[in-house]
């Protein structure tokens, strides 16, 4: 590799709002999308809610002149929605799918059904190793009272574990994606202390579009304006994130949003915005480009991260167990009634009513068995996040000189996490 | 690092069996499993079929002076079994759930109720980054007819692309575990090939223990006879592999199994055999340790077996989407015959038999639709790894020089893939 040596990414984000029969005008924007991604012709395309293989098989053909490299990354019933084209080739491919994603018996919101996923690409570029990463995490339906938020943790830190495990030998790491988390939200900082990764939009010293690089606007047409009352500018939850590994450094040399518009016909690609990043990525001093791996300088706030993300996993448990214990209960209940119904039936009586009545009990217990099992399997899932997060949080802690009452505090926090393991 | 420079490494592997209320002396074994570990102080123990926390828990206690660090890897609904005691700290674990594991309806194998999955723990020994992997595949339950062999084989495959692309910055990588699978199976071949791991039992000079190195031999009281009446030596499903990085040079100084009974009280500690492995790390000049990555002279069995894979899969896929089409028309039938008995309960006529069979009726209904569900699930995730292993084989298919008849036979093959992609 020369000193002199430059690569240029041309990097495109968007989260597609493609959902057959709901998302309106859909043929349409894919078509304008795709008309869009060849005029302008990106390195890196990455797309969410993708949930369409048709969706994504047009656009494949359309494209494939100006990017020959696609995949669509297939999960759970409905699928991940998420796939990529690439301008050079993929040397190797995979993906993880989350293993907390919502409740099948929430229908109405259908994360579950989707199996939502990372999905990893690695590219030769230059002599460089790229890790490629996009992701959807849960979508947040009510910020007041949000029943995903635990699993949304779950899920950043499993997005932040496979990124952490996978990427040891990239010398570029770049994940985008619609991560339903606000800037501030705890799993947005959870992955970037964990991860090392850097936000573009707060990187960048040139950006252009909408304000404060929000990602859903009130000026897009097709956004509910009543999940947006309480955001009047909008919500930045779709990011661009990237590291290099020291002796590189790279930045953001650009980065444009949508603002509610196609750029060039004037209605919307989505009800989310596009991102367009150009990062630079070249030779550096390592001081220009801070190590990603925490010292003991840095690892307050990857401790004070863990620790809040601890907490929230362990409310989660909590509120997992409960839904288990009432489940316990109405199949016992259940079975009581399967019984007396037996008993009233094998009497005389009122033989028909307890006939009648013998199936519906039937699903009643299954059903009731069905909850029960789901919420112990959101437990097990809880409990295996939070001993991960204990881990590390036990070793951020050995290379900290933590005060007395710091190390007291985590240590109570500990034995909290040991005994509510051996439970 | 020192030219002189040598790690031995004493491994012990060994399927429990702990099933609570089923297997015998379960509580009698984990406790003579837990005072030979004491007794023989090895580096690392990975154990499967921990199904019972408190198994975990009593071993923790007891292990404790010998083994400091340890892990039990949660997952599913009873949990992966899997879990590991190490003499030296552990720096990072994770883990990664096969996302397919048999059938929810198969109650009585109850695999898919485990959540099968690959543990890997991440240990700095004498410098070097040591990657060990445990983990346990689903279990065939009938050679003859195994309805569960693309599911195997896609673990396999997950297995492989997990410990690939997490071992990247690993000097040695080491797995443990119960692969449910022969030594010729094509999961064990694709394993193999895709990873570059030796087999213990292969490579070791000094083996003691059970004839072919078989680890559920006929000799174990625990055996099930019958199981094994094709094998009348045994079977050989429980395996140790590892490899090192160029540069480094891995062999295993000895290989021992239990024969049927414990090592000192003759009564077996599961059964299984216990696998009990020396491995010597020394530096090496490259020849001495051929690289696991495949150049173009070793790229034939690599791409033959991933053609076996792909044929395996494509069977499974069509299988799923039979299973999911048959679910299909049963819906459509129990919709029909709800119309039906809602028609006879207004005109009056059978009005009482209509509502006693409305109830079944809804549940036939919402039960092939699950079915449905589930195998339309299956369908994504097997068409998921096929594209997988098809890129795989493209990228192979690169770097060597096929003769014309292969090439035309991949073209073909991928061609069908496609169609099939499309569908």
């Amino acid at each position: 590799m020369k000193p002199t040596f430059s690569l240029r990414l041309k990097i495109f984000n968007l989260n597609c709002w493609g959902i057959p029969f709901l998302s309106k005008h859909r043929a349409d924007r894919v078509k304008r999308l795709g008309d869009f991604l060849n005029m302008e012709s990106f390195d890196l395309v990455l797309l969410e809610e993708v949930w369409s293989e048709q969706d994504f098989h047009y656009l494949r053909q359309k494209l494939l002149p100006t990017y020959p490299a696609a995949h669509y990354f297939r999960s759970g019933i409905i699928g991940s929605g998420l796939c990529v084209f690439s301008k050079h080739p993929i040397q190797e491919f995979t993906q993880h799918v989350f293993t907390l994603n919502g409740y099948p018996y929430m229908v109405h919101h259908g994360d579950w059904f989707c199996g939502k996923a990372v999905g990893l690409l690695v590219l030769h570029l230059s002599g460089l190793v790229l890790n490629a990463y996009v992701t959807h995490l849960h979508a947040e339906y009510s910020r007041q009272k949000d029943i995903y938020l635990a699993h949304r943790v779950a899920q950043a830190w499993e997005l932040a574990q496979f990124i952490h495990h996978t990427s040891k030998k990239a010398d570029v790491v770049l994940l985008c994606g619609d991560l339903n988390l606000h800037p501030k939200d705890l799993g947005c900082r959870l992955l970037k202390e964990w991860t090392g990764l850097h936000d573009a939009f707060l990187e960048t010293r040139d950006f252009k579009g909408s304000e404060e690089g929000c990602t859903m606007v009130p000026e897009n047409c097709y956004v509910n304006q009543r999940e947006l009352e309480q955001f009047p500018v909008g919500i930045r939850i779709d990011y661009v994130l990237y590291k290099a590994v020291s002796g590189l450094y790279i930045s953001c040399k650009t980065l444009k949003t949508t603002t509610g518009s196609d750029p060039h016909s004037g209605t919307p690609l989505s009800d989310h915005e596009a991102l367009m990043a150009t990062l630079c990525v070249r030779h550096s001093p390592p001081q220009h480009n801070p190590s990603p791996t925490h010292g003991p300088a840095e690892r307050s706030p990857l401790i004070n991260v863990l620790r809040e993300a601890w907490t929230e996993l362990d409310q989660g448990l909590a509120q997992a167990r409960w839904w288990a214990t009432i489940a316990g209960y109405v199949i016992g209940l259940g079975l009581i009634l399967l019984v007396l119904l037996c008993a009233l039936a094998a009497g005389g009586g009122i033989k028909e009513i307890a006939i009648l009545l013998w199936t519906p009990s039937v699903g009643l217990v299954l059903g009731a068995g069905a909850f029960y099992l789901f919420h112990m399997q959101e437990a097990k899932s809880l409990c295996r996040v939070r001993a991960e997060l204990q881990h590390v949080l036990g070793r951020a802690r050995e290379t900290q000189d933590l005060s007395p009452e710091s190390e007291q505090a985590l240590l109570l926090g500990q034995q909290e996490g040991d005994r509510a393991e051996e439970q």
